[in-house]
């Protein structure tokens, strides 16, 4: 393990129990219904390697922000993706069972619960947005406009449609990004921005330098989920491998060949890194970031 | 019909009118995926009273606003009631293959693009808010709030796990009014205390007076309902009649008899009329809202 990756493994890791602690801490217990947010918490705080969170704060971190500033940020953006797996995983959507080797939540509770703690979920996500501490009432502004482009139809959810269309479709490359761009890149373009955005002061060329960083970090994310899924180990990657494939879902080694998908993953490596050559070591646990989506194995 | 309740329809029938008129210009057709748009505009357009979004219009209307500035919020309001209506009528929940006399989404389309409209219909009521035009950060950032709380854990989707929950039980009347304060009554309160928020200057007086307004009448809504279900004919309230006898769910009529439920419902019409004693002609619309919801017939 190079140097790099163990800042990575080091940053994701203290990023990751800080997320834990803040989200373990934020979703009370004090709903009406105890069902609902057994669920919800459940769903939340089952693991989950917080790389969205973690981007979230790297970027805060970049642009110079020292403080908390973006820890309630950051959990708003995981909330987001944790509801998404919720309703993926459904019978009607993916039909998944097992998620990070536990059951998936309509498994472990019932569908209905599951589609009302994914609901609940998101419009916690916005609420916390709107109350994020230490934060101007501008800066909290955009980022709710920021997630709600980024997570519904013109993002997240609008790629998760644009997928459920292509099963079983042959997409040309281009096809195959504008759904990945949407489906997984949006939501972690907006944690980059987000991220940014809970600096001091925001500089418009470094915003512009470091949302480059996270469309091409969302694009290679994408790729190493294919190639994980064909290369992976069901007991690592928690999902059974080859699932991909077995519903004629369009990948990237299905276009390029292993090869040519492995090469794109460099690229796109490269263009992520690139991108950050303006700045200093303030920007190296997003450098790390990077290296790790790309060598993660799972 | 009652000078009152011809107001009430004339009020109402306006409303409809500004509110579909702007759902239909601001559900963009340009999203990524064509069948989710459709799903999302089937759904939102396919009629409905608009009594939410009048309400929020009427309440701005009773604190002074006199320009428009709370259309758009109350079209946020109403997009959230539609993606309720959506996830709520999947097989998972109330399985319901009508609504307002249509094929609901999941049957006119199919279960996960249902699912995926309800989502991205959430996540565009927070973006409307947040950028709601012609009003400060703070009192968009504000209602941003109160539609996170109002429709999240602690108020809608809350009600519907309790509603879940109760099939088959026998509730007390506490217990059945807990469910519909959060079902129902949190969304009703919403859009009453949003349109409040957007006039010039709020009078937190005259906020709280409006919420008890907002509380009583949200109840009366749902004894209403209740009754309509056991009186109301298929053809006019666009569901078959007496169906929620047949799931077993708890109502007011099975709790108070149906003499009980009707005054039930005149003493919440009266609290919810009393609740605007202090208000002028400026009230009017708010004062035929609360007799249209009680005398209305679907």
């Amino acid at each position: 393990m190079s140097g790099k990756n163990l800042l990575a493994s080091d940053f994701l890791e203290t990023c990751r129990a800080r997320v834990d602690a803040e989200l373990d801490r934020c979703i009370t217990r004090d709903s009406a219904s105890g069902r609902l947010q057994e669920a919800m918490r459940y769903s939340v705080l089952g693991g989950g390697k917080r790389i969205r969170p973690a981007l979230c704060l790297a970027a805060a971190k970049a642009m110079g922000q020292t403080g908390d500033e973006a820890l309630i940020p950051a959990c708003s953006v995981e909330l987001i993706h944790a509801y998404s797996l919720i309703h993926d995983d459904l019978p009607a959507m993916d039909d998944d069972e097992l998620r990070r080797g536990r059951p998936t939540t309509h498994i472990a509770f019932d569908e209905a619960t599951a589609i009302l703690a994914g609901d609940a979920l998101q419009a916690l996500a916005f609420g916390w947005l709107a109350e994020a501490p230490g934060l101007s009432e501008s800066v909290r502004l955009i980022m709710v406009r920021e997630l709600a482009r980024a997570s519904g139809h013109g993002g997240m959810v609008g790629g998760q449609a644009i997928d459920l269309e292509s099963v079983g479709k042959t997409l040309a490359l281009a096809q195959l990004e504008t759904m990945h761009r949407h489906k997984t890149g949006a939501l972690i373009e907006t944690s980059v921005r987000i991220g940014a955005l809970t600096a001091p002061s925001v500089d418009e060329h470094a915003l512009a330098s470091l949302t480059q960083y996270a469309k091409a970090l969302g694009l290679a994310f994408q790729v190493q989920d294919d190639l994980l899924d064909i290369e992976g180990d069901t007991t690592v990657i928690g999902k059974p491998q080859g699932s991909d494939a077995a519903r004629a879902k369009p990948t990237y080694p299905a276009l390029l060949g292993l090869e040519g998908a492995r090469e794109h993953l460099a690229n796109l490596l490269e263009q992520a890194q690139q991108s950050l050559q303006a700045f200093g070591p303030e920007a190296d646990p997003l450098r790390a970031m990077a290296d790790y989506v790309v060598a993660r194995t799972h």
